[in-house]
């Protein structure tokens, strides 16, 4: 009988006996614990290292004899990397390849996180969450036995049984399903290198394969470069994010404007555009495209990537900016019955997109809840995950759309309103994006009705002089003006004449928060009564979206309120809750999560699972369409004013009609929120 | 209970009750005779028509008012195409769309060969055949419910539930297998075109599927144009089939001489051009795909249709035209151990490839047997189908290489050899191709030694006068100079001066065929002891390759060779075996069969379960490798001179060597046969 010993897998603290002889990394499996690896234990990759523990630990006498020594194979791996590693700090002594090291005595391993096969990343959110780096796109490398004349097997036939087995031996611990050997395509730029690529590394080649089933990179020798982008297209600002995709982190974050802000501020300018445009579609088309390649092409720059490294992109955006990506009209999405060309998740090749990739990667796009809540939401809803939760949660992504999903596992509800362009600091008469010199957080004075109030600097340099003030800040100010009662409950100014910063201004009434020789840019920058009402408008619109949709649900009261959006992750909670922007909630209920849709997108590269369940979500989600609720329109005028100051946390003054009919609500209203048909 | 009726199918005879108010598609899937439709019986597509009978047919009293009166729909259709059909001579008084004339009477039907839903085409063979029409892409027509508010669903959404349910409708009297609606692609530039396009066509669309899976063409109302191409590129001429997808008919054939011929003769010259500079492959492979452009192009506007309306294409070709089709190397495909980049059959986009057709069709390459037997020899055995006979076939498809395959429905073998360019009417004094002015039959009086031959003329026109000889011609000419005594058994001319025709040359010895008069190039047209020698290498490296599969196979004598390839079908039977080109076979059992290549790319066109077939039989079939067999030199020796007139129909001769070692045959060997690595 095979003699046993006793091996101890750290940090985990997972143990068992095995039969002498057996390697390390067997004997995880065997246990339970997934080790890495691309090589298929092949001593070639070293994704499975490990360190061996010298010494007792946990009632274990381990010792580094307690494993076979080193064969020629994992000799030569270590002679090529043990200079690099010594300076990284590893502990060469103790390293192993646990594909290679066999068990011939008592032992503990300590597996370091780049080894594990079930890697996980921490996505800061109202909880703190892991996700499974699981990829949809995975590289292997593969030896294969060199054509006989005997055995003249094809090219293509030869790698794909040779790396189906590969794919078989790296197994579960990889996240692979190896398909059979006929399963397996290649895509048409990879099939035509295949017979020189296998040749010129000798028969051994690292390929990627995207979902198990296709070969979409081949390269002679062992290569592990795999990265992906998420990418986030706002209709103001676009992010991307590109991840190593076997580590799961992100090694380089790019963002910069939406370039079709110059065919219109909002969603619906830019579809207007479209229709009003001959070329319309191709422009804005050609600016989304443009601005995508030339984040990647800086993202890829600043890593020293090559084009043929970025193995896969997943996108998301609302519905108009994932159709303009797309190249397909928006001309129906803004007219009833609303219906955008697909809700699916897509998988498009690179070069048919002309995204400047791996012309065999695939660009995935996150599916599409309605004509008006995008894959963006989609994103949010994989970041925050209410449908695995059983508190109640209001979800709320403001942008120049505001996106709403109110529920729990039970069943979710989504909405979506325009909000205006004032909460990015758009059509304020100082308005500005939170960039260097914009006014980002104010406070004003009870007393002295002075202001206080901090402006972005670029790093760690000196505060800069104002040029303008940004969303957040306008919050802020607006909030603040209604606080200390320089505006009333109707957003009117109480008009006083005995302090300078109130007066009036060439529009009527305003505020100066900053005078001219405070700013860089020659002009006192005030807060105009004008500014006031564009935050009237937008606020009401978002609060009667959420009574609505919150009606719709049967919720008195969401559990959680959760803010995202980068504009989100700026306002201050309570400021909201002072303008009555968010139904009323207790303080600590309110999360200010940030880009939610981005990082959705960034598990959605990371994980594949996630894809299959954003298609689940789009499948159970019930749409709530504002525009033919009769009782939006009411609701949006009953929550123009701010809330009762006796009650600043109560949202019951919204019932309070304003006094006389609105014409500049009426405006908003018939712009951006009636059926336009 | 409710009544019923006896219908009867004709031509086919099919009998059988059914209920009153069956329709009569119904009536006919109930008893196992398949209509065709295209618009899931809404009386739109016109497809399922048929002719009511009237009187008394087969024991039955058939009568017009035996099936329902026409309801409007069906009215509205006939009304629009009623004088068309007249015009057509179709009898309009008796003509229904089974879809929706229900049985109320004992009744005949009559369903022409345009409506069967089991469509076939024949092919002409060694023996006549019937080719199921079921092609890979199918139109259907839908008519969708427009989007409500009240259902909002996407548009790709909503157009797929409604083709899967036209697909459900349609069924297998169409050979389809409706998928479900979530397994059903759309082509990124069909997706693209979705929301227009089905609002342009009111909500009423055709679209073309690939495989059951794939949406590949949209266009608003009813279409149902549907074209394929089979494309047969062989290394001397090029030719392409352009078919209807429906019907199986073919509407165009258009032909020219493979452009790569300006980078060498044969395979061989081509590979080392490739090797040998640096832009080769991209040379040959430009040549090609424009070669193939070019002839779509012509047959498209020679039938009025557009590049959109081609929605696949079938490729085949030995394995280096293959590879250079696809932009894949051939460096390593003529050296041992001589494999191919891969084997198994491929569908590439066409615009990947750069096809000028709809950018969403696939083009199909039939799978490859070994490095020197290709897609075109699997396109032979998809017309020849070896493997459904009882009879030991010897296949031989001869063109510049000549590919043989041996065998039954048990196993079969296949080989090739290169047999010089000879064949083609190249490197032969007054060669050419089978053109216009080229000889094409030589006759040689057995007193006289006059000749008599035939010139190929334009159509009816007059025959031209000689250019030169082609391929053909000079099979005959060589057979017959050997067959009355003017070359002896080992090719050497019986040196004579009596006779002007008889003489020696610039190259030594040779027999005028056509005199300078004669001709319209100014020049005497001789045969020359080059070109007999010529004739003699291509035979014996044909002759040597069936001797060594026939070995391998065990068969001592083919029940049947069945000559294939353009320039097969030129070959007279007689003269092949006077010269010894194909093993001793009764004269009665050879079959010429022209471009069998081609029409087996035609086969997998219009019939999808003959790639599966294909596939099977690529991973069946036993492949010989020449180069490497010890015999091959020796038989090929051996096979140099003519058999023995004695014994005409014999291959004894053969076994007699050579008197004296032959430079030229060891040049010829080392050439084209010899392992040149």
């Amino acid at each position: 009988m095979t003699q046993e010993h006793i091996v101890v897998f750290q940090p985990s603290g997972v143990r068992g006996k095995v039969p002498a002889g057996t390697h390390l990394r067997a004997a995880a499996r065997s246990l339970g614990v997934e080790i890495e690896s691309v090589c298929a234990e092949n001593a070639t990759c070293g994704q499975c290292r490990i360190l061996v523990e010298d010494g007792r630990r946990g009632g274990v006498a381990s010792a580094l004899d307690h494993v076979t020594p080193m064969g020629v194979d994992e000799q030569e791996f270590f002679a090529k990397r043990t200079k690099a590693w010594k300076r990284l700090g590893l502990d060469i002594e103790r390293l192993r390849l646990s594909c290679q090291a066999e068990v011939c005595g008592d032992v503990v391993v300590f597996v370091p996180e780049s080894s594990r096969g079930n890697r996980q990343i921490v996505r800061k959110s109202a909880t703190e969450r892991l996700i499974d780096v699981r990829p949809t796109v995975r590289r292997y490398y593969v030896e294969m036995e060199p054509a006989t004349l005997a055995k003249p097997l094809a090219d293509v036939a030869r790698l794909a049984d040779a790396l189906v087995e590969v794919m078989e031996r790296v197994g579960d611990g990889a996240n692979c399903i190896a398909p059979g050997p006929d399963d397996l395509r290649f895509d048409y730029t990879v099939l035509r290198r295949v017979s020189d690529a296998v040749r010129e590394g000798d028969w051994k080649i690292s390929v990627a394969v995207w979902n198990d089933c296709e070969v979409i990179d081949i390269r002679s020798g062992y290569h592990d470069e795999a990265y992906g982008a998420a990418v986030d297209i706002g209709s103001t600002a676009i992010a991307l994010y590109l991840c190593d995709l076997a580590s799961g982190e992100v090694v380089a974050t790019e963002s910069m404007m939406n370039p079709q802000t110059a065919f219109g501020d909002d969603i619906m300018s830019r579809m207007t555009y479209q229709v009003d445009n001959e070329d319309g579609l191709a422009a804005l088309h050609d600016a989304v495209l443009t601005a995508v390649n030339t984040l990647l092409g800086r993202a890829l720059r600043r890593c020293k990537l090559e084009v043929d490294d970025l193995l896969e992109m997943v996108v998301v955006g609302n519905t108009t900016m994932h159709h303009l990506f797309l190249n397909m009209t928006t001309a129906h999405l803004g007219l009833a019955p609303f219906v955008p060309t697909m809700h699916r998740s897509l998988d498009i090749k690179a070069r048919d997109l002309g995204i400047e990739a791996n012309p065999a990667a695939y660009v995935h796009l996150l599916p599409i809840e309605a004509s008006f809540v995008g894959a963006d939401n989609v994103g949010v809803l994989l970041a925050e995950e209410p449908h695995h939760q059983d508190d109640e949660l209001l979800i709320i992504d403001i942008g120049t759309n505001a996106e709403l999903v109110v529920g729990n596992r039970k069943r979710l509800l989504c909405t979506s309103t325009p909000t205006g362009p004032a909460f990015e600091g758009a059509h304020i008469e100082y308005g500005m994006r939170a960039a260097p010199g914009a006014i980002e957080r104010v406070r004003i004075d009870d007393d002295t009705l002075e202001p206080t109030y901090t402006v972005i600097s670029v790093d760690d340099e000196e505060s800069p002089q104002a040029k303008g003030i940004c969303g957040s800040a306008i919050i802020d100010a607006v909030a603040e003006m209604f606080r200390v009662g320089i505006i009333d409950s109707s957003g009117r100014f109480v008009e006083r004449t005995d302090l300078p910063r109130i007066r009036q201004g060439e529009f009527g009434w305003e505020y100066v928060v900053a005078f001219e020789e405070e700013t860089s840019i020659g002009h006192d920058i005030p807060i105009t009564i004008q500014d006031v009402r564009q935050i009237q408008l937008a606020k009401s619109a978002l609060y009667a979206a959420a009574h609505i949709l919150l009606r719709e649900a049967g919720i008195q009261r969401p559990d959680k309120v959760i803010l995202a959006g980068a504009f989100g992750a700026h306002i201050d909670p309570t400021q909201a809750l002072i303008l009555g922007m968010i139904p009323d909630t207790p303080i600590s209920d309110v999360y200010a999560v940030g880009n939610a849709a981005g990082d959705g997108a960034r598990i959605a590269l990371l994980n594949r699972d996630k894809r299959r369940e954003a298609m689940e979500l789009v499948g159970a989600i019930q749409r709530v369409e504002l525009p033919v609720d009769p009782d939006f329109q009411n609701q949006f005028m009953l929550a123009l004013n701010f809330p009762h100051m006796a009650h600043p946390f109560s949202s019951i003054a919204h019932l309070i009609p304003a006094s006389e009919p609105d014409p500049v609500a009426q405006r908003f209203l018939d712009l951006h929120v009636n059926d336009p048909s």
